[in-house]
């Protein structure tokens, strides 16, 4: 394998365009941004957003990314085709789109294949080559970067070698600074792969870079990617947890981790691969598709050791029981998560709030057991710090911290005709040394436990008029048995300053969803030092 | 890659021993049954049924199999260690249970790493040896086929190569058939094994046969199977859906179908891969991890497509756009609906469902602009079938299809104290020209909703009966306004046979929910052909 230093290898994130193409998954323009911050904190080199132009939701995208986004590490590529046949660049509205997105790189997707260039884009093999070049040159003109991922490269190769090496050589010469070569049916086999990627860079005519894309419909996704930069690829593309159509496309984290880790290659910022875990489970929670426990460096099973047996020499040198340190990709070995891990995690989440746990190991230990506790039944901390703090904070001073009682909530949904639905919820609560009866109405049952919530407490607590609740979120927790299942709720709450997420669990999702209300609720108060009355 | 026939290349099954170290599963002596059952009528060469002696489910499995499994095509092998240090083999009484068990296979597995041996095993690196030469010895003097499952051994080969070809070599000289090489911890990539393998091959003393255990850590367990049996492993072992610790061991019927569809080989009696995808559902039925849907060849997500761009050429010929014939693993090819889908994709799925729109290009276009305005709003059909086929079929019809007229429908959730919140649900139905009201509890409000409905409508169609909600995932869309976002449900219903999923969308939560449980109940009477009344 050749020696290559960091700024050689491109990592190159498709989760928000080829990602996106999974069945069931949704992205609103927001849930892209957010996943954007995400890569980019991990420190991807690009990110490609979307097809802008072609599809309403991405134009806005790029247009928000440009005011919204600070990126520090990574670089924006807007996707889109060659020209249409026949026509030429400057005039094919959806080539001038992608210049207005405004991305300095242009990820441009071609024909290679000659049956797709016949059959599919139904034009000559002779126009689809000038339509390469010349979308190739005219963005090069405007400014822009141009990669080129090849369409079908490798059953092209396999039909016509020589049309196949004719498209990567004309896209070269027209300035193309990267040519992917893609896997798009996902049927290759790595010996495949390192052959191809081999003969196209022996022939490549110029060409500064040879980049893969693969799918995984042999399973091999992962392994075709690092069979292509063993041949000599520099650009590797990929999606975070192998989002997309079909079988999923190549793990990004998976091949970064393996070619960082294992093969001694450097592709992400220092230190920044320990952050894989949270960053593949924090984009999860975006696109509501729920993690897999099995996955490569960041599934929660990936380093879950069934004791038995080995469990002493496991505890002398757990290097024999394990391929990697599992602190390497921020996952942890889970047999030892109850002693110094997960008190070291308490006791340093601790410290962020300001309070020094170094000389209190039983508060620590209860701490880390109640937390295990809840998160067997369904609670996440992860993703809810509030709702951590305020236990970590009713640990530390023996005391459950509440605002108010509650007596009891109701809440009732109901529809008649074509009339949409309403929601009416009265809550009993005691504060102050009063009783509160009130009654809110909403478009939901959260929403109108939230209003009555609201409209009794506010006479006691005026400052909750500037807590508003702004994100809700619901999973499902092991649905085998549908509705009977465990619902988790995240509920996030703003001042209009900061906001903070916190978490309720049960089998019904109303009271779940109320949980989580007044814990945050509860967590508003408290940070602006409202006294308990 | 050497030409090899069926009969040269074991097809080794150990998801009852092996794959049943998954977290969380859990299998009976019956499931383990009805497991090797499945199996066998794949075809499959070997089943590795678990560990007699040191486990007694596992040792009443082989006495039940003796009597109740009538194996067509598989032969059963008994999974056990090499004799304790400082004995002799017929005098270990774990040694003796293998023999016991009446398996004529028997799969020892041992120890090549210098280290293992020292600090796990805790012996001398001769004793070590010894103990291989004489269990292997005594099982063949017992008449026993005598495979060896060389534990860590690629990291052992790393460490100490020479003792590693060693335990290879005295295993061989003691008549075991196979030596299968173990990655344990599951950190190797494929070119690491392909160069081990041949290396072993071309030192291995006189030994038939050389196989490949792998695990998934680098999410290269497939890949580094095949890359074993290229450079010229003839024994293959892995797991169904890849069960096993951690990540999972290689999925056996991702290896059998590329070695079979792409590498030419010839691992299952004839035609039996056109049972991979019913044999892999099936087994995670009794398994009851839910299949996964990205799972290469049998996953139901496998040769879904959504993208619209592809769906005019997929009609045309869909080899262009499909790595295998779905057919060859018993899959098929499924459109997704979806905002980037244009009319051929509609015309097709239309097609699918045995409905011929190709001379309706109106209706196409009508269907088209619906699907794109409810899209719009939050609707998504590429994850819910069942809900466009009403969508479609209404369209064709011309009327909306409807088994029940909703007069109204109220919910009521509420909590007192520290008791679990109860909800309760009363519908207001029109069937059959009669009005029912009905009322259900639950343990949430889409709970006691569905069981209202059902209780309602089962006097007019106790073909409701068969139909359970099985999955349902809510997702908040544009959360922006947290509560007064709109709120997309997706539920999954059962006949005991198959599923279907369905979408609701709508500001209420409960009112979404209760829009996906009709549309799942219709489209269930209407595949069961239940006549309206």
């Amino acid at each position: 394998m050749r020696s290559t230093t960091m700024s050689d290898l491109h990592v190159y994130d498709t989760t928000l365009r080829d990602g996106a193409q999974q069945e069931g998954l949704n992205l609103s323009v927001g849930d892209k941004l957010a996943i954007a911050r995400h890569l980019d904190e991990l420190g991807v080199g690009f990110i490609e957003g979307g097809w802008p132009g072609a599809n309403p939701k991405d134009t806005e995208f790029f247009a928000r990314a440009r005011d919204e986004l600070d990126l520090q590490n990574a670089t924006l590529a807007a996707f889109g085709a060659t020209r249409r046949a026949g026509s030429r660049a400057e005039a094919d509205p959806l080539v001038r789109a992608l210049v207005d997105s405004g991305a300095s790189v242009v990820t441009l997707v071609a024909k290679s294949h000659v049956r797709h260039v016949q059959e599919a884009l139904r034009t000559t093999l002779e126009e689809n080559l000038e339509m390469i070049r010349d979308t190739v040159s005219y963005l090069r003109g405007e400014g822009r970067r141009v990669f080129l991922d090849a369409e079908h490269f490798f059953d092209g190769y396999a039909v016509d070698r020589s049309y196949a090496l004719a498209a990567v050589r004309v896209a070269a010469e027209a300035g193309a600074e990267v040519v992917a070569l893609c896997d798009t049916n996902g049927g290759m086999l790595p010996d495949q792969v390192e052959t191809v990627v081999a003969d196209v860079l022996a022939t490549g005519g110029g060409l500064t870079r040879i980049g893969i894309h693969c799918h995984n419909d042999t399973g091999c996704a992962v392994a075709n990617s690092m069979a292509a930069v063993s041949a000599g690829a520099t650009h590797v593309q990929g999606t975070v947890n192998g989002y997309g159509e079909r079988t999923g496309n190549a793990d990004l984290l998976t091949v970064v981790s393996n070619l960082q880790l294992k093969s001694g290659l450097r592709l992400l910022p220092d230190e920044r691969l320990r952050d894989a875990m949270r960053v593949a489970h924090a984009i999860s929670e975006v696109t509501n598709v729920p993690p897999y426990s099995r996955q490569p460096y960041v599934g929660s099973s990936a380093f879950a050791h069934k004791a038995g047996l080995h469990a002493s020499a496991l505890k002398v040198d757990p290097g024999l029981y394990q391929h990697t340190d599992p602190a390497a990709v921020g996952n942890s070995m889970r047999t030892l998560v109850s002693d110094m891990a997960g008190r070291a995690s308490i006791e340093l989440k601790a410290r962020e709030l300001g309070i020094d746990l170094s000389n209190r190991p039983e508060l620590v230990a209860s701490v880390l057991a109640d937390v295990k506790a809840r998160e067997l039944v369904g609670y996440t901390y992860d993703a809810a710090d509030a709702s951590f703090e305020l236990l970590l904070r009713n640990a530390v001073s023996g005391t459950t911290l509440s605002y108010f009682d509650v007596e009891s909530w109701r809440v009732i949904t109901d529809q008649r005709g074509e009339v949409g639905a309403t929601s009416e919820a009265t809550v009993k609560l005691v504060a102050d040394r009063r009783r509160f009866v009130a009654t809110g109405e909403g478009n939901g049952p959260v929403n109108a436990l939230d209003h009555a919530l609201r409209q009794a407490m506010v006479q006691v607590y005026p400052e909750i008029d500037k807590l508003e609740l702004i994100d809700f979120r619901v999973r499902i927790l092991d649905a085998a048995h549908g509705t009977d299942a465990v619902t988790r709720v995240l509920i996030e709450t703003s001042d209009g300053e900061t906001s903070w997420e916190t978490v309720g669990v049960a089998a019904n999702i109303v009271e779940a969803s109320w949980q989580a209300l007044v814990d945050g609720i509860t967590f508003g108060l408290l940070r602006h030092q409202v006294p308990v009355r």
